[in-house]
């Protein structure tokens, strides 16, 4: 199928990924490493995954101090493609600027915005609901994309959907959104069968976007809008710009005035928010040969090799009697005895061995680094 | 105190201690380590702990592959002090090798052989134990050392003692060696207060061992003493010998037939059999600043680290909510989370991640890698 006419990728680029450490660092974060194991990048699968609907209509927003890799990363992209952030300024303000880029480029345009650090397996489904989500927002509407809670999550935002939107194919009025729940009140949030997550993509057209920004934070959309007009004046405006997240800047009271559609996500999606996150994303090893025993010839199985997953070659892993996540980063043998559900992530300069219930927890050595003035490690 | 006059200290350095791999290597054994952070290596402090007994009359038994080694790590040492076997012929070679030439040295000498890679922290104790031992040995009997059991070991075997020997100050005559008991047997044993660990240090005149080697297995004797009486004979003479620990060869039969005496030893000792030995040698780490949390000064009990201990520098470890034993050797930042008692061995080459208690299951992984040809990593 042919892309989208009018339709522009926005990929915000941002985000440390503190609890991918030591893979992820603040200057080699995680929407530069290949996760997955697929020989690309989390950036570059997004902008893969986007080029079939929005051809050459990208735009990558990141911080200077990123510029440069992603533009290494992407080299197709023309130089007015990837916006440099002067300084961090949140979602709204990143988005925000590429969208009134493309607003002066094509006045009716609609931007879809997608992170560039998830994960979505299932490319026909994402691009049949993006075709979808494109063509309601054409009519006006600021659409975000409620994927199916797969299992009660409290880690993200939900969505809580209403009624069908008239003459849509799939597509539900949103009637609010929802903050991250604890435990209990996610259980009954995948329940009802209501509520989706918030997966953070919005599509929408840059019009719309500012024109929206402009009813709560004039100063933010007329801001954006005039950075776009005179590039000379970034440095001179960005540092003016509010610092808000797009979900509190627009979605939220763009909800609450009824001005918000759901486009359901039947696929898999993941944000990779931490190692037992990535697992779920790598191939199990269970049956490559981990040699042990004098016969020289028993399998991983039988040695007792549980559930191990390895980002990396699985040959430079051996396990007796036992599992988990594996990262052997820096060429070495690593051996694990006797621990399930162990997480070792080996690098030339640090090494982390936790468990998947505590991955959470890794951001915690970011922040214990950092407090120790070892941020050099960060 | 002076040396004792006509005592010989002979001294074993082999095995392979896989279980302490990646520590340990075929190449780089378990006796040539500092496995104590103390700055010396086992050898090197066994020797150290030998010289005010021996003064400069220390002999090392090792195979021809590490003697170069030996050599290195004990330059007092001239160099017919350092005898190297041409491949390994188990215990009761080597140490009646040493004690041939011992005899021919001093035909009325009393040796003294201590492995080169056990602890004993209580020098005092250990000197006023083996000078019992060389006087009761001077009446012609072979003396086993007995340490008092701490715990109900199942990984060492037992000396049951009897009745006291008529005139010595604390030695008892041996009943007989007992095998490595189950863990039920190994209890009883405990509580019985009759069965010592056999430690495998054996205090006897040089001449009398020989003797006794010569009732059981008088070709072996006789080769050990040709080889000392002619030292151009050994590459010739040594593959023919017989292959037997001391043990089999002549402490069981001496004891059955009532030669043996044990003077018990009241100190502290370890093998420093695995990793979980290991960590009781090494000092706790809890008071080092770990710090987490963004004030920059938690300590490392705020942090909920136990009992973590470290071979090595332990502000190279960090630790959220967890503990055990580490060694970080290969000068890169460990940081472990939600682990108790986790085993962590860090080398420029190969990693192991374990419990301390399948810390005896490391050896499982050098067999693992011989299997898949690797055994350069072993």
């Amino acid at each position: 199928m042919a892309s989208i006419p009018g339709f522009w990728a926005v990929v915000p680029a941002g985000g440390a990924g503190t609890r991918l450490w030591p893979l992820s660092r603040a200057g080699h974060p995680k929407f530069l490493l290949d996760l997955t194991g697929s020989g690309r990048s989390l950036l570059q699968t997004t902008v893969d995954r986007l080029e079939p609907l929005a051809a050459e209509r990208v735009v990558v927003v990141t911080g200077a101090a990123h510029a440069e890799a992603v533009r290494a990363q992407l080299p197709g992209l023309g130089p007015s493609q990837v916006l440099a952030e002067p300084s961090p300024r949140d979602s709204m303000a990143a988005i925000g600027w590429a969208a009134a880029v493309v607003e002066r480029l094509d006045p009716d345009a609609v931007i879809g915005s997608f992170a560039a650090d998830h994960v979505i397996p299932d490319q026909g489904a994402f691009e049949a609901v993006i075709r979808e989500a494109a063509a309601v927002a054409h009519d006006g509407h600021l659409v975000t994309i409620g994927v199916e809670p797969t299992w009660p999550a409290t880690g993200f935002g939900y969505i809580h959907a209403g009624e069908a939107l008239p003459g849509a194919a799939t597509a539900l009025r949103a009637v609010e959104f929802v903050e991250k729940p604890d435990a209990e009140r996610a259980a009954r949030y995948v329940e009802s069968g209501d509520l989706r997550w918030n997966a953070g993509m919005f599509v929408v057209r840059a019009a719309t976007l500012l024109d929206l920004l402009g009813q709560w934070h004039p100063d933010l959309a007329a801001g954006l809008r005039a950075i776009a007009a005179d590039p000379a004046r970034l440095v001179e405006l960005w540092a003016g710009l509010t610092k808000i997240a797009i979900d509190h800047a627009v979605a939220e009271p763009a909800a609450d005035a009824g001005r918000v559609v759901v486009v359901p996500a039947p696929f898999e999606w993941d944000d990779v928010g931490d190692f037992a996150s990535l697992a779920t994303l790598l191939p199990t090893s269970v049956g490559e040969a981990h040699h042990a025993g004098g016969d020289g010839n028993a399998s991983g199985v039988e040695t007792g090799i549980r559930e191990l997953r390895v980002l990396g070659d699985p040959a430079d892993v051996t396990v007796i009697d036992g599992g988990g996540v594996v990262v052997p980063g820096a060429g070495r043998r690593i051996a694990i005895v006797g621990l399930d559900d162990v997480v070792v992530v080996d690098t030339p300069d640090a090494l982390l061995v936790t468990t998947r219930a505590r991955a959470q927890d890794v951001k915690l050595v970011v922040e214990a680094l950092k407090a120790e003035g070892r941020a050099d490690l960060t």
